[in-house]
């Protein structure tokens, strides 16, 4: 397997220093990672009061990108990183950013459970919703351990999943579709559960730009917008 | 007008790399700014061969991030900047995150446009959409000039017209769930339209995130996740 372990230095603290923000990015990680699960879940059992948590989560989540951020600026200011020092810190600034968006995206799902807490029924393509959310969730799981494991072929495997989650989307899509033109009334309903289902989506592409941050950071070389599978052969 | 100039450098060739990355993030805005015209224009006049373009030119914006992220990273590496140069660079990577995005969503107006083409009549809703369409356009055009003259006081008002472009996408999204409803025939293509509404919007979030990075360029004070009307008040 192979890892990637940051330069040693003859700075100590410097260390201590980025340790200290890798661990922030994994504890937001983790936060994140809850919103996604309690947002699906508040959804898919109509609870408004844990919808209303995620959204309350979601302060927590933009607090850590400030707090992350800033260390991230202080560091480069006072540590001056090269080589793979560096890069983790750029990792990092990125990640951040896409860990942020996908703590949105659960708010989102929590908005739409508040909304929808009162509807009588529970319509059958919850199901397609709840395969869609538990795929998504582990594919950010995985993300977030190749990042903190610095796996790089954990992260080639991780992305390589976001096409199924793409198609699984597009399958749950044409069939609200359906539904929609065959129950003109459920139409606001369907479009909400479209919502969801999007945001998942847009979950995993988040989950996906981590696991090419972590690959950049490991090989050195920037994948995004590159041939996943060939740059595989290339570099593994 | 409070503007922004970074520090004066002893190391002239620094100057000239700051200003180099920073033209080619002004070029980027450029291509960016012409994609969300021409995927506007391909899906109100359904030009196929437009949209299609859209889609080349996502290449491009594509390349333009990698190329200056690679840019900043051998500035902070070889120059270790500090103060509001340190600031520009970390500016610059997050800026450009925003642009491809603005580009993605560019993109996605192309597609539909290409899908769209074959349709038999211009819905009378589409004066609305081309309504957004202005003012997202405008509004990207104010952030990228708040950008490039660093513009504080540009980039607080440009940022304020963000809540007027979600009621309008909002009063959109409402108008076409109307329109499901009694056209159950129209919902693929009703909701056709809703993704563009939703990208036109996206796009203004987008150069709201620019104006606040330009913000925090200037005033050095982080104003993401804050009320800016508090912030600019305190600030200017």
């Amino acid at each position: 397997m192979r890892r990637f372990s940051h330069e040693g230095h003859t700075a100590h603290q410097f260390d201590i220093e980025l340790n200290d923000v890798k661990h922030k990015v994994m504890n937001m990680g983790g936060l994140v990672e809850s919103m996604v699960h309690d947002g699906l879940d508040a959804l898919l059992t109509m609870d408004a009061e844990l919808g209303a948590k995620v959204s309350e989560d979601d302060k927590k989540a933009n607090q850590f990108e400030l707090d992350i951020d800033e260390d991230c600026t202080r560091i480069l200011a006072r540590r001056q990183p090269a080589a793979s020092d560096l890069r983790l810190v750029i990792t990092i600034i990125k990640t951040i950013t896409d860990l942020e968006r996908i703590g949105d995206e659960a708010e989102k799902l929590g908005r739409i459970s508040v909304k929808l807490a009162n509807e009588r029924d529970i319509p059958h393509y919850y199901k397609d919703l709840r395969h869609l959310g538990d795929h998504v969730k582990a594919m950010l799981r995985e993300a977030l351990d190749a990042f903190t494991r610095m796996d790089v072929e954990a992260a080639f495997r991780t992305a390589a999943k976001d096409k199924a989650i793409d198609n699984e989307y597009s399958n749950i899509s044409r069939l609200l579709i359906t539904h929609m033109m065959e129950n003109p009334g459920h139409v606001s309903h369907a479009l909400d559960m479209n919502w969801c289902a999007r945001s998942l989506e847009r979950i995993a592409d988040h989950a996906c730009n981590i696991c090419e941050y972590v690959i950049y950071l490991v090989e050195g070389q920037d994948v995004r917008h590159a041939n996943l599978d060939e740059m595989r052969k290339r570099l593994l």
